[in-house]
């Protein structure tokens, strides 16, 4: 690759560099310029045919075209499956602090979903029934009161809604609050593993290079506390057999939980209201102070 | 920036160009796996805020939503303003063949285009009037005859057909052949230098970093011929203000010509049929063979 050409294209870069030397924000200069530093080392090194360029160039306009307002947002899944995602995350929370660990926020939140009561069922739609249980507390130990738990998984049919129209509102979505205590309990249904969406420009890649789209079973969580550091992660099946291939690389060890089997008619399924044989799950959640 | 989770992102990094292994493609998987560490590097060397990295996803979604079916293509701007339009150029023409060089192709063209007799007018809108000709050639010196020099250029106002509804189809336009002896003829008027777009992300990225968003006035050419590769290239105006500063990357001193003023009803403008005082521009054009 090392040509007589090479000082011709490194002079161009050189200039792309300069053109942006008289940014007036510093950071937006310093990301400008290492972006076109490292753009430039990709196709140096690639050496893209015009033919190439023109299919990355479509692929991005596709992937734009693909997002809409609601949940389907491409250059997220682009990100996610590429997995910068999950290195802005370990960028941005590197300090062993002792607080949950952090994963993908992924393109499916909705704000504003209902607000649900403390254990109240939010799943609309069937599946094995389950009671997802613990604390939140502060790095000390201290529990956290009030904290507001934005939980949203997909049904068993894969889809979350919001992505699928036959889904009544707010199903498998909610905002739970932790009690004096600072206990949270979430009625809902079993995590299922499910493909990202394969009908858009990521999923062509994804076939394309041979990778399959599926997910490990999670649930999605953000949690919220004044004078605490928004937490965003998911608790994954400790028994889902895509754990080690995630398509968005967001699996850590911390944030396996086990579903335990519990038989109908128990206590716990009398004071949750839950129907024959259920799944328990224990989870505690720890939050840095801001 | 050297932590002790440095460790942690670089494992991340390999996990992710691991994943493309399987790419049936070879060259598809080269590609992958280049841009993955790339784009690692890039995040990993600038360490992107979670917010700053949603700017980016937003930024290019409005880049995608910004490109319509016609002319405007918002991220082949922005491949042009960040350079890496005329890189990908510089290493697809690399070798001293003696033919014409080539520059950035642009968002604009049009294909299917009107064909147009030798010395046409492809001006529907007023301005000075120029007549373009010259000679096309191979590298040995052979005039190609039949030539197709598939042209396009802004009208005064700094806009093209067909991202300007005020103008006629086909204006400013056009598919010139050359005649028995390889020479081509085009009236037209002086080009103007023009803004790139700035209504749209690739805009604001100009404003924000205080670059600004002009291209020296030029023609664009497209010529091709059987035997030959095609050639995509533009003429510059060599007294253009803008030629030190192109918005993108796109001048090189051999692309340069002079519009010389002639006087009006002279014998070129009586064959032409140029009307008041007008200018004449000459340039040959070399194509390799293919
Ligand atoms: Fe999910
Ligand atoms: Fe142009």
């Amino acid at each position: 690759m090392t040509t007589e050409h090479d000082d011709g294209d490194a002079r161009l870069t050189e200039q792309v560099v300069a053109s942006f030397a008289s940014t007036p924000d510093a950071r937006l200069r310093t990301l400008m310029q290492s972006l076109v530093r490292h753009i430039h080392a990709f196709v140096r090194e690639t050496e893209p045919t015009e033919a190439e360029w023109m299919s990355a160039i479509r692929f991005l306009t596709e992937t734009g075209k693909m997002c809409d307002d609601v949940v389907r947002q491409e250059f997220i899944l682009l990100s996610d499956t590429l997995g910068v995602s999950m290195l802005v995350d370990a960028i941005n929370h590197r300090f062993a602090t002792g607080a949950t660990d952090t994963t993908v926020f992924g393109p499916f939140y909705i704000k504003g979903m209902p607000e649900r009561a403390y254990g109240e069922n939010m799943a609309f739609t069937p599946g094995t029934p389950v009671i997802v249980r613990g604390q939140v507390r502060t790095t000390d130990g201290t529990p956290i009161v009030n904290a507001v738990l934005d939980v949203w998984q997909t049904a068993e049919n894969g889809m979350y809604s919001g992505q699928d129209t036959g889904q009544p509102h707010g199903n498998l979505r909610g905002r739970y609050r932790t009690d004096a205590e600072g206990r949270y309990a979430i009625t809902t249904i079993l995590p299922v593993s499910y493909p990202i969406p394969t009908d858009g420009p990521v999923g062509r890649m994804l076939n394309a290079t041979g990778r399959h789209p599926w997910r490990p079973a999670h649930l999605h969580f953000m949690i919220e506390a004044p004078g605490h550091r928004t937490l965003v992660t998911h608790l994954f099946d400790k028994d889902d057999k895509y754990l080690e291939s995630d398509a968005v690389f967001g699996v850590k060890p911390s944030l396996l939980v086990a579903y335990r089997e519990r038989p109908a008619g128990d206590e716990l399924a009398r004071r949750f209201n839950l129907d024959g044989p259920y799944r328990e799950a224990n989870y505690d959640f720890v939050l840095d102070r801001s």
